[in-house]
């Protein structure tokens, strides 16, 4: 299906395809050098929020950051379906109230296989810029 | 299968394992903020080699810079699978024999649906750091 069929995505039907994908990738700086690394996420109110295990260096590498974030949903030969990319500033979100609701969520309740010890944390990219394809019927 | 097995990976099995997957991520910064595209590659000689559409900007981008590419392949609940980022230097190749062996190779010979127009080009990453993590049985 579909072949060679690729539009380019609004501001709102990216934010809406994020909302059917749970993992994503957050792109941003360590050490100077570009880095990127796959987190469990859900949208809320159109800002993504990610689940960081609480060994991870994401938090502090980020915080306060301009991060890209990254999700997509697509056949093998990419002839179906969509990528999304979007560009925001990245903060952790403290609220202890807020936290505790996160980390109940199911589509975050399940942390990666890799998260391994300390409290999770909860970060969240506010957006600024948001770009996406869409290719055949877009699954 | 699983659970919660993880393991990181050596330098050496990074390389193995992108060698399995077609599609990977390319992580740069344009116009100072960080981008990430999904691109074709194969590997060669343990260099990402990279098919870039020619209307696309991340050859000037990226030409001789520090870049990140990130591939992965996992099972849907991230139980099963493995991910694998590179850092390293990114270069045009420029040699004209170079590029008609890489555009015939099978592995990049299907760009992306969202390639339009203009003639490909190819990108090399040198990697200097690998790391990677497989989960479960690593698929």
């Amino acid at each position: 299906m579909g072949g060679s069929r690729a539009e380019s995505l609004s501001h709102g039907e990216c934010l809406r395809l994020l909302g059917r994908a749970g993992v994503g990738r957050v792109v941003y700086t360590k050490h100077a050098m570009p880095a990127i690394d796959l987190v469990a996420y859900t949208m809320r109110e159109g800002a993504v929020i990610i689940r960081s295990p609480g060994d991870s260096e994401l938090p502090a590498a980020v915080r306060n950051a301009v991060v890209a974030f990254q999700a997509d949903r697509l056949s093998a030969d990419l002839a179906d379906g969509w990528t999304v990319s979007v560009v925001g500033h990245a903060t952790e979100i403290s609220d202890r109230t807020e936290v505790t609701e996160l980390a109940a969520l199911p589509e975050l309740s399940a942390p990666p296989p890799w998260a391994t010890s300390g409290a999770d944390r909860f970060l969240k990219i506010t957006v600024k810029l948001a770009s996406g394809t869409r290719m055949g019927d877009g699954r």
